[in-house]
């Protein structure tokens, strides 16, 4: 449910005019990506993505963004490429906000992914890590651990409408988290946010990631970690061991994971929960009633978090077997 | 903004191994069609439109609509085409609710249409209605003049908390309408409901009309009347005579207007300015704070209906100039 700008034909028009690639036939706004307004543009030359990009994306941070997209597109990681101007910019304005133009990926979301999609997910995981290995510019994470206990106060007043207790126990695991975050383990370019509505696939293979809005610089266990909590639980909350193997070993596979990475696995995953839950209960604490973009269930993560502070070891996660 | 129910992948799957327009490669909810939710399909064979009825559409009324396009599509009119599964069904079931696939349609609707524009509506509205002539079955216009009286009556208690007055200028237009309303005029199947938004232009040629939703039998004249009030007015309420003659004589070339019809412009035009008024009044007092969806302001068709009262003949249109 993302279209919040529209963009009148006369100044589609005006912007296509900066590209080579034809004049536009058909120019529908899609239900993708949260944060901004998407529209799947066909033009005489082929299909494209317009972004109008709105307030929650920093304007300041989109060089970064579709510089990366540009960097990991170039070493053929399936991502959307940005389409250059003549001018060579791929960063323009249009319909009053920041506007690029990207390829667009065929492919569908799986509302529910098996085992082998897991698989998918963990070499294509590996290989954006590696791939983005050499890109030159840097982005601090801004919803990492740093950000996490201000979320935290500005929710502990009504958090327990929510659930009775669950203040206590949010502030009772942040401080287990400050204690036990590692302070050093291999960094580099996350994706952040690899949920299954932004991974396409066709006939099982993985084809394409999309929404790259929140990639940003951390450790990059915590993106496995992401993706344990976003794609190996089942809706009852179950935790799913043979997706999470899959998972683990087809990322181990391309970059090898080492020894302090396998043992922070589980304070990973449990700081990964917490990040959802803390930014999904924000969400819920500020919902506008009756709105048509329902927040999120905040205590979907609250379930994952109780799984995760029972694992002893990287073996709870399939790890080893 | 009209994604309601989405479709999984399982499920979209089982529903195209019912047609022979092979496997989807790519599947987006699409923000076009206020009262469906749309998809934009993309197969192994092509580009689709996979539309979802939500509970605004009566299901009794989908073999109308549906048979309508087959029908005016084999007439060679730029509508989709409903595509038959190897059932030789068109209408059926998917995620829950009724479900049926068209052809993609190119082409691009205009937030500003200019004269030209509208000569081409014009000259498709008037095709339109010449080839939906043989078509062989009636829905009654459940939007026509007998409904307007009942929906005036739900709001007259709140509509004065929008204009100081609205109640009794509309009570009176209600009399005027009830008394002055045609009794006889050539009839036909309409479109109902040809807003800007329902019409795709490629390089100012007319090439797509969409969302027969509102298709019914009534007057033909009705159809123009709309029109009028939907194209031939600025942002400002100013009326656009030049639009407006375009509009009405390229009809006229197609379909001739008779002698009874141009008459009546007038009060057909005071007529379903005062539908849209009452319909968007009611969408207004009933309206859900905070949602995304916001209702179309009443009080435009209120300065667009003070126009047409103004107006003493069809000349007031620019017809005979």
């Amino acid at each position: 449910m993302a279209v919040y700008t529209e963009i009148d034909d006369e100044e589609l028009d005006r912007l296509l005019a900066q590209y080579d690639i034809g004049a536009a036939v058909s120019c529908k706004g899609i239900a993708e990506g949260v944060e901004n307004s998407n529209f799947l543009l066909q033009t005489e030359k082929g299909s494209y993505i317009l972004t109008l990009y709105e307030k929650r994306v920093h304007e300041e941070d989109l060089p970064f963004f579709l510089n990366l997209l540009d960097h990991l597109a170039a070493a053929g990681f399936p991502c959307p490429t940005p389409i250059h101007g003549r001018d060579g910019r791929a960063l323009r304005r249009a319909a009053g906000r920041p506007a690029a133009i990207t390829s667009f990926l065929t492919g569908r979301s799986l509302r529910r992914p098996a085992p082998i999609h897991c698989g998918e997910l963990g070499a294509a995981l590996a290989e954006l890590h590696i791939r983005a290995g050499d890109f030159a510019m840097r982005r601090e994470n801004s919803l990492g651990l740093a950000s996490w206990r201000p979320l935290l106060d500005s929710c502990a007043g009504q958090a327990d409408s929510l659930k009775p207790g669950l203040n206590a126990f949010l502030q009772e695991e942040m401080d287990f988290l400050e204690e036990h975050w590692p302070r050093d383990l291999p960094s580099g370019i996350i994706h952040a946010d690899m949920f299954p509505d932004n991974v396409f696939f066709l006939r099982d293979r993985l084809c394409g990631v999309i929404d790259f809005y929140f990639a940003c610089n951390d450790f990059l266990l915590y993106d496995l970690a992401i993706c344990l909590n976003a794609w190996c639980f089942e809706t009852d909350n179950a935790f799913n061991i043979t997706k999470a193997r899959k998972l683990i070993r087809h990322y181990d596979r391309r970059r090898r994971l080492d020894d302090e990475e396998i043992a922070a696995l589980p304070v990973l995953a449990r700081g990964s929960a917490m990040r959802f839950l803390l930014t999904r209960l924000y969400d819920w604490l500020n919902r506008i009633e009756g709105a048509l973009v329902q927040p999120k269930d905040p205590l979907e993560y609250y379930q994952r978090l109780l799984f995760h502070r029972n694992a002893a070891s990287a073996r709870a996660y399939g790890w080893g077997d």
